[in-house]
């Protein structure tokens, strides 16, 4: 029987190479067997740690989720003002750099896998209200606003979209253009 | 040889009853043998019409692009002032019953199957630029900005996302809900 460290260490490689696989090949082509390829096991070697293609999907959509709030925490730190940290917020939502970019095909591939999977649907939203509890700390921070929720889902819907548009039409969304809309969006949104 | 309306109106019964399986089972439930038995054709009645899964779920992401642009031009025509006239066009977009929540859920399937699909990809990209280019056109008439891009492109992007939202949590995309996130963003986008 394996160390649990090394359990969960392999099931970490396979969630990356899963990243990997899907930014390259998209859902369609991440299957079980191009995953093993991937990331240099043996075929069969994934069916233990996820015995089915959603269950790894799952999993490579919380990591995606988790490693962008590690990034929200860190950048969380430094903020100077109010403004500042909801920008940062969705500095780090947003698909800025490459490997961002990745996390947004992960995003879109599991959202077209899972308007009929319970399971799929219960994680995300949960996913949601994570951030949809920080972005409403943070906008009631800085505008005196008395319903902040149609605000709060704006934005999230918003970073939403901008998934779509970094998987599907990368030309459209460049880290200068993307920040760019959330710039207008923020000064809006606060002014308005 | 059929005749050519014949044609047209089966190829139209196919589309109909893949948005009906999408809607139902999702992408992965929508198998040619799934949309054959929805439509009431006999197996193997879709391979003439659509040669692959693929060929048919863009024919249906461009029926549902094409009946939303049906709806926008009918509510275009009524519109008293420029603000009305935009938010008909957002309001159309917007899944804001049960038909254009079922027209969410093909964008959203289609979108996650997609990513590494070059035809699919330009596809979206065609229509996209279309409402960029309707978009412009109302924001143009109501605002006077110098460069209304990334006001655009934070309304297009807003819209795609509101698709995911429908889709994958119903319970935060009632009616009520997006249309008080449209009015709280388009009062915001237009004083800010």
């Amino acid at each position: 029987m394996p160390k649990l460290v090394d359990h969960d260490a392999r099931r970490l490689e396979i969630v990356e190479a899963t990243v990997r696989v899907i930014a390259r090949a998209g859902f369609e082509g991440a299957t079980m067997r191009e995953v093993a390829a991937e990331g240099g096991f043996a075929n069969g070697a994934i069916k233990p740690y996820f015995g089915s293609k959603a269950a790894l999907l799952r999993a490579t959509y919380e990591h995606v989720y988790d490693r962008t709030n590690d990034r929200v925490e860190a950048a969380a730190d430094g903020a100077a003002t109010p403004r500042e940290a909801l920008e940062r917020f969705c500095r780090e939502v947003l698909p800025l750099d490459a490997a961002r970019v990745d996390e947004a095909r992960v995003a879109v591939a599991f959202w077209g896998a899972s308007e009929s999977a319970p399971e799929a649907r219960e994680l995300h939203a949960r996913f949601m209200d994570g951030w949809r509890e920080r972005l409403g700390a943070l906008l009631a921070a800085l505008a005196p606003e008395r319903d902040h929720r149609p605000a709060v889902e704006a934005l999230l819907t918003f970073l939403l979209g901008a998934q779509i548009t970094a998987a599907l039409e990368p030309a459209r969304a460049g880290a200068e253009q993307l920040e760019a809309q959330l710039r207008r969006l923020l000064d809006a949104l606060l002014l308005g």
